[in-house]
């Protein structure tokens, strides 16, 4: 089974307090470039793969989507994306994504924000995506970039003249890591661009773009925290079409 | 135009020596990974953009291709292919790729081995290898890894445990990058790779395979050396159709 490290009470706390927990998808600096990518969701039956809170499938049905059926591992999460609606058109389950049985031909759109770096069986769960895709549905999902999950040891590297570098390592060596963000010992699965692009590939996915994520010019002036991360994109954006 | 650091006298007898010019294509490690993603070249009309010494040349006419057009901004470098062939359907052209007009729907392969790298204009070469392939032809191609072009200095960094990591900065910020590679200010330009593979999509090409390159254990057990670039990819391979 997954880590469910989302319901660990500290880690629990930790996350709830970040800005996209707390203002949602405004709160993600990705998110305008994940929603260009994404069709119009009117009509469309949407599964949202590693659901959390629920922000995206409230906002798919708020802009029309005719069902939208969120999956995360976490209790704690989903609970609080129940209390957040009563439309009877968002169903929530609770599922472990390494062992999701999906429905054959039942979705137009399957959505993923940051959760298939988690996954040690990724294969398998494409090939569910893929049959559980209408043809010419689409797959819009972020991961943490290859660049962000390769080190060993992942961490800004900065020089006497505050230049910040970010080491890397590990790159072509996919598997496990281990961090410790928010909470001690997080797993991660590192994998390549190319894996991840291949993977589509082989299930016969047609990609459409792709996307490695940096904050715009109007984003690190409101946040200048965020400059960094345009030394290395933090975030890997993809959208295929089966 | 582009510059021509192929015909620097200096430039040119170093680059005469590496593995890769003495040797051929055998001297190159990601050949091997480049060929796997080749079609059988029998019958196939074939343009190589970059062809150096014209080592592709020979092999994709010595394993069945009907014509091969070599193509190749350096005097020195052609001269050397025309001296090691005789074939009537090998052919050599001078042609700079910032300028390059190809004829329509005349190749069924399109080949590049670590020349794209080189060219300011890609969006306005790739448009016409779009234009030059026949439907259902293939564009494939080898170039630096935007891991390996983004920084500002490149160049491994080592700790105390002889741990090696490649730092990366400026991976979001695409241009021209000036390095010391076998002579003074060679000149490259550092593209994503999602530029790379949104360039294709945008002009109708499909994605076949993406291949972040890195040395196998037995290539590595015979060249020790290689062993570092399993930290981090050196070649980006794509292979796309029309």
């Amino acid at each position: 089974m997954t880590q469910n490290i989302y319901d660990d009470e500290e880690f629990f706390a930790f996350y709830s307090r970040l800005g996209r927990s707390v203002e949602g998808l405004d709160g993600a600096p990705e998110w305008p470039s994940l929603r260009a990518l994404l069709p119009d969701p009117r009509g469309l039956r949407v599964l949202d793969l590693g659901c959390g809170f629920g922000w995206f499938c409230r906002w798919a049905r708020g802009h029309g989507a005719a069902r939208v059926l969120g999956i995360d591992v976490s209790e704690k999460m989903l609970a609080r994306g129940r209390a957040m609606t009563r439309d009877p058109a968002i169903a929530y389950a609770r599922e472990d994504m390494e062992q999701l049985a999906l429905p054959a031909a039942a979705f137009e759109l399957v959505y993923s924000s940051l959760a298939f770096h988690y996954i040690a069986g990724l294969d398998r769960l494409m090939a569910e995506i893929h049959r559980a895709l209408l043809p010419g549905g689409s797959l819009i999902f972020s991961v943490e970039h290859p660049i962000y999950t390769a080190p060993g040891q992942p961490g800004w590297s900065r020089d006497a003249a505050g230049r910040a570098t970010w080491p890397v390592d590990g790159y072509l060596a996919e598997g496990p890591r281990s961090t410790d963000w928010l909470a001690k010992g997080v797993i991660k699965q590192h994998r390549t661009v190319a894996t991840y692009l291949n993977m589509l590939l082989r299930l016969g996915f047609a990609l459409a773009h792709v996307e490695e994520w940096g904050p715009t010019d109007a984003q690190i002036a409101a946040r200048p925290a965020l400059a960094d991360e345009r030394q290395r994109p933090p975030f890997l954006l993809v959208a295929a079409r089966r």
